[in-house]
């Protein structure tokens, strides 16, 4: 029997190589293949012939398709494929057409343009048109020259050093030019900004981070300072990148940002903290895991594969959070005396008012996440 | 002009053939992936091996996507390609297993059948040719006439329950029925009914809802009690419904799923329980989400669309179990004692410890999980 095992084993393994080798090689051509479509976008542009070419694609698509039935492989599947190569090479190609800016041209400084969260929002910007300046830690001697006709000024530094900038930095703003800041909490920036500058202000917080390819559908929360027509065309800006534009006060905002951000982070950094300090079998905990406690486990893991430094400011924003963080411990005791109490129909009665509270999002929580596992487990 | 255009045509005709020069290599390199993928599938079956590895799949995607990154091509393109390529090998594979049981004909009882997962099971036997027959609380009066010529007896009932169950029942079973159980918790009841029945026993855990649409690539863990020779044909018929089986003992089962199962729900039932005494604004809530805060809440909201006394059940299953939640409401006072002294190093310090350990686990959860929102975003 071992015998037998160790063959099957060795075989596996070899089939394992064979398919390896062949990935390889796939993918290699793939790499050749986007250098040479690369090559023809830029001729085509060159010559202002259009990109897209249908009739080549379909044509493309079909001697695939003969070429796999003849091999005996699935004609669909292969369509599938080659579907997916093909939208590739048009994602190339609309990346590497202009997408023109609000207000192309315009001046825009980023404080702190140094970070992750800067340095993306000053790719986009450049890439729509504008002239983007970096203020970083070091350009302080130069401050006056970077801010020179400058039509928007956005502060992407870390939260507590956030109102000590806007101070440091409005008085070599001219009036007119937009103040605005990228930080998670809202109230304590725009306050200093509204102090600090007299022109017109606009918080902004992009509920994403840093890795995403782009702002198509991200959520974008506008906290009104001063000035709103003046601020208009930045919020547009960020509409027309395909971003959702909700608009709150900051009040609001930083209740809502005290559970969605600083609460929920930590409830998963406090699990993380734990699993690891109960030295849990990571590896065969995911074998035994379904679909779910994947996607939830890997919602922990995925903090703990980001920025720390962030994750602190953003729970440790406010002395209110701390609060929050307090009261959450108390209720999970509560949580833990009605297990202990051992009461089953106590703990049914508290699951039941629960339940009710959240009404009618239950179930569509228990529709989408079904929706959600279903293709996890389609598509893993 | 004109020859300027034909210089042009000359050009992109040559890449076009060039292109499909490589097209045709690609497909062949497929069709010869198939054949081997073919073999690997005939010699799991022949063995009775998983054909499903999700490791192992996901190892290969993190190969490609490493070539890619080195050949300059979008990793995320290429796991595109390559996930469209391992579903359709578990396509291939899904088709060639049989829906014929494999004992067909055998009798099968279900004790509880009348609660979600005995009927679930009740209906895979059915469908599977199984006599299938079924002793709910009220059936006791008429045990042996149900108990007569069963092969495979199977407990669904609750898990306090279990273990004086398999005693009432087992007197009626003949020495060669095999007995099985389906709870969440293997130690105890795995235990009683090796004390109860003479004959063969397997623990059973499907790791899965009774609303899950089919037996494919769901997880189930088998714990082994007495005889497997005797028990196999059991496990075949899990695996040739695409279950993927795992064989693990009572006790690694059991501290697995304290953490998997009773430490994450009871982490969830206590974040909903907070939610709403804090009485959030839910709707504005979600209004204001990131797509993987929906995700998340999402989570929460699905627990509160289930069955409240499946919860209990599985939180309150052991006086460990309970043990486990007092360890975490101690760590969580930690972790809020971390953030209250407001030294950020001292947080940072503490992060990065995690993420060591959760090592190469954070990128991968990184990965997949950013891959799932950008599909909820395509989708929603």
């Amino acid at each position: 029997m071992k015998d037998e095992n160790s063959n099957v084993n060795l075989l596996l393994g070899k089939s394992r190589k064979k398919i390896d080798a062949i990935d390889e090689k796939i993918v290699a051509l793939l790499s050749e293949r986007q250098g040479i479509v690369e090559n023809v976008i830029e001729i085509k542009q060159a010559n202002n012939l259009p990109v897209f070419h249908p009739a080549r694609e379909e044509d493309l698509i079909s001697k695939r398709r003969l070429q796999a039935e003849a091999l005996g492989l699935d004609p669909n599947f292969l369509e599938d494929i080659y579907r997916t190569i093909i939208r590739r090479s048009r994602v190339e190609q609309s990346a590497t057409m202009a997408t023109q800016g609000v207000r192309s041209g315009a001046v825009v400084l980023i404080v702190g343009g140094k970070g992750h969260m800067g340095r993306y929002f000053a790719d986009c910007f450049t890439d729509a048109g504008y002239e983007v300046r970096i203020l970083g830690r070091e350009d302080w001697h130069d401050v006056d020259r970077l801010c020179a006709g400058v039509d928007l000024a956005i502060l992407s530094v870390p939260i507590d050093q956030t109102p000590a900038i806007a101070h440091k930095l409005a008085p070599h703003l001219s009036a007119d030019a937009v103040l605005s800041d990228l930080t998670s909490i809202k109230e304590a920036p725009v306050k200093a900004m509204m102090e600090a500058h007299s022109g017109p202000v606009v918080g902004i917080h992009p509920l994403f981070g840093s890795t995403t390819s782009t702002l198509d559908k991200q959520i974008i929360v506008a906290t009104p300072g001063r000035d709103e027509s003046a601020c208009q065309w930045v919020l547009d800006q960020f509409t027309s990148w395909g971003s959702i534009l909700l608009t709150s006060d900051a009040r609001e905002h930083d209740e809502i940002m005290n559970i969605v951000q600083a609460l929920r982070h930590f409830a998963t950094f406090a699990f993380g903290r734990f699993l690891s300090q109960k030295r849990a079998n990571l590896s065969r905990t995911l074998e035994f895991s379904s679909p779910i406690y994947r996607l939830e486990l890997g919602m922990v893991g995925r903090l703990f594969a980001q920025d720390p430094s962030m994750y602190y400011e953003i729970i440790a924003a406010s002395s209110e959070r701390l609060e929050l963080l307090k009261e959450y411990l108390v209720s999970m005791e509560e949580s833990i005396e009605i297990i202990e109490k051992g009461d089953k129909s106590d703990f049914q009665d508290e699951f039941q008012n629960i339940a009710r509270w959240f009404g009618p999002f239950s179930d569509q929580a228990m529709r989408e996440s079904t929706y959600m596992i279903n293709k996890l487990i389609e598509r893993f």
